[in-house]
Formats: C-alpha cells, sequence, structure tokens
C-alpha cells in the first residue's frame, strides 16, 4: 500500500517534471520562431526602401518667359535622411536578429547566464532604435504624403506615388518586426519572473 | 567555543540580510528616482514644445508684378502632426510617469506581482512610443533646419531660428527621459533575475 501510495507520489512529480519541461521548450521554441520573424520582417523592411526607386518626367519652369521643360526627376531612399536612417536601422535591427538567433541556440543548456541578460538588454535597445526609425519615416512620409501648408512643403506622392506606397508597405513591416521585438522582450521578463 | 563559532556565524547571517536588505532599499529609491526624473523630464519635453511660438514678418509676394507684402506668420507645434504626436506622447508618457509612480509605492511590501510585471511591459511600452516621437520630431525639424532641394522643401528654421532651437531642446529632453526609461527596464530585468 505505502510502495503504491509512494510511486504514486513519484509518478505525479514526474509528469509535472514533464509538463515544465515541455512548456520550457515550448517557449524556447516560440522564442527562436519570433527571432526568426524579426529578423525577415527587418530585413524584408530594408530591401524594400532600399530597392525603392521611381523616376518620372517632371515639368520644370526656369524661366517664367519660356516654357516648362520636361526633365526625368528620381526618387531615391538617400535623398532624405529619415530614410536612409531607417534602412541602416532596419539593416541593424537583421543584423542583431542573426547574432540574436545564434546567441540564444549557443545559449541552449545555461540558465540565465550573462548572456541571456546581455540578449534581453541589446532586445530592448533594438525595440527602441527601430521605434526611432518607424517614427522618423513615418512623419516625414506622412509630410510627402500631405504635404504642409504652414511651412510651403508641397507634396510628392502625387507625382511619386509608386515610391510612397513602397515606403509606406515598409514602414508596416518594421513596425510589425518591433512589435515582434517588443513581444520578446515581454516574453524574455515573464519567463525569467516565472522561471525561479 | 562552540557558543562562540555559532554567534559568529548567526552574526555573518544577520550582517549579509543587512546588506541585502540595504542594497534592495538603495535599488528600490533608485527607481523611484528615475521615475520621478522621467516624469519631470517628459512634462519638461512636451512644454517645451507645446508653449513654443514664434512670430516673424515675412514678405511675400502674391503677383509678380506687385511688390511683395509683409504678412506676419506664425510658427506653432500643432502646425506639424510630428511635432503634435511628440507632445502627445510627451503628455501621455509624464502621466504614466505619475501613475507608475503612485503604484511602485503602493506595491512597496509585495515582491513580483502582477502589479510589477505590468509596470515593467508599460514601462516598455512608453520606451517605444517615446522612441518613436522623438524620430519623427528630430526628423521633421532636421529637415526644417537644412531644408531638402530632392523635394524641394525649402528650410525654415532661417527664419524661425527661436522656434527650431526650442523644438531641439525639446527633443534632447525628450531624448534623455527615454534613455533613463530604458536604463529602468534594464534596472528591473536585472533585479527580478537578481532577486531569486
Amino acid at each position: 500500500m505505502e510502495m503504491e501510495q509512494m510511486n504514486k507520489v513519484v509518478g505525479d512529480e514526474e509528469k509535472e517534471r514533464d509538463v515544465k519541461v515541455g512548456m520550457k521548450r515550448k517557449l524556447r521554441y516560440t522564442e527562436l520562431f519570433i527571432r526568426l520573424l524579426t529578423l525577415i520582417l527587418s530585413l524584408a523592411a530594408a530591401i524594400i526602401l532600399g530597392l525603392d526607386k521611381q523616376t518620372k518626367v517632371v515639368p520644370i519652369t526656369l524661366v517664367s518667359t519660356l516654357p516648362p521643360i520636361n526633365v526625368p526627376v528620381t526618387a531615391k531612399y538617400h535623398y532624405l535622411s529619415a530614410f536612409t536612417y531607417f534602412v541602416v536601422a532596419n539593416a541593424i535591427a537583421c543584423s542583431y536578429g542573426g547574432v540574436s538567433l545564434i546567441l540564444t541556440l549557443a545559449n541552449k543548456g545555461r540558465k540565465n547566464g550573462c548572456l541571456a541578460k546581455a540578449i534581453i538588454m541589446l532586445d530592448l535597445i533594438m525595440v527602441a532604435v527601430l521605434a526611432s526609425a518607424n517614427g522618423a519615416a513615418a512623419a516625414v512620409g506622412y509630410i510627402g504624403h500631405e504635404g504642409n501648408k504652414h511651412v510651403r512643403w508641397n507634396k510628392v506622392c502625387n507625382v511619386f506615388g509608386r515610391f510612397c506606397n513602397q515606403v509606406l508597405a515598409a514602414v508596416g513591416v518594421s513596425l510589425l518586426g518591433s512589435l515582434l521585438l517588443i513581444f520578446l522582450v515581454m516574453l524574455a521578463v515573464l519567463k525569467v519572473q516565472n522561471k525561479h
């Protein structure tokens, strides 16, 4: 009778341990999957805006007494500092995504080492960098789309429509990436708190 | 002899506990101080840009055959969406700073409750919001300062110099606030990890 009870207790403990190990593994796979997704999204955002280019022939009046001259004008990301910052920030986030993926895979056995802490810190810094890049690109894109009569900045998206749509897509993709990164930090905070 | 040794062991344990309690208290005061500082900085940033206003008389040519007319032009934060977002984001960060300060004070006795977790999550979200607002205001401010010949947006800071300087000051103060908030999240992650 006692033996049976003991067996039952041992069995329950084993089951509990199995559930814990299973949950840990699931969390780990979720983390790795989100890291991979963040990497892909920031790479996509950098490529979408980095390769964004549109050339249009625009009539420009040089002298008011002469008819306007048709000049081909090109829109590229590096003409605006905010877009350059956006592409660089996403490229950095993508590279960091690769490094953090490898480090997380390498850190499999150990619990809570300095490496795990460092990864959370760097995730956090990357959240701030990506958020500021998204804010900058969205702000400039908005002025390009709407124009601003107070400072007399004309809208340019009526001319470079495709370029502007690609900017919008890049900002959307990058925003998704940074939201996933925020989720990753939250997961790490919760995981760390529940682990002990 | 044994009694002496036992007393020594107990004394050492007490000392260790005292050191731990002292460190915990120090960390707590640091956290509260940083929260207060973040609140003040985001309030300052919102006020600096929110009250920023400059009026200048600018000659405007309506008809090319007539001489230019002198028109008073005013620069205000809400003429540009990015600046409005910046003021609103900093006002939200300031209000949140007040709430989180009260909640942290109220959460004194308990360890690691849902409240502590929620505060870290909200800190993190606030980091992202402030970073995007800083990025947006800095990007628009940069164009205002430098202009951009590719999209033919003229610089406005040569006319509204004081306004632009105040924008720069507001972005700087808000940046400092968001860096402190990042430090706060890092501190929370480290604290949680060391506590157990």
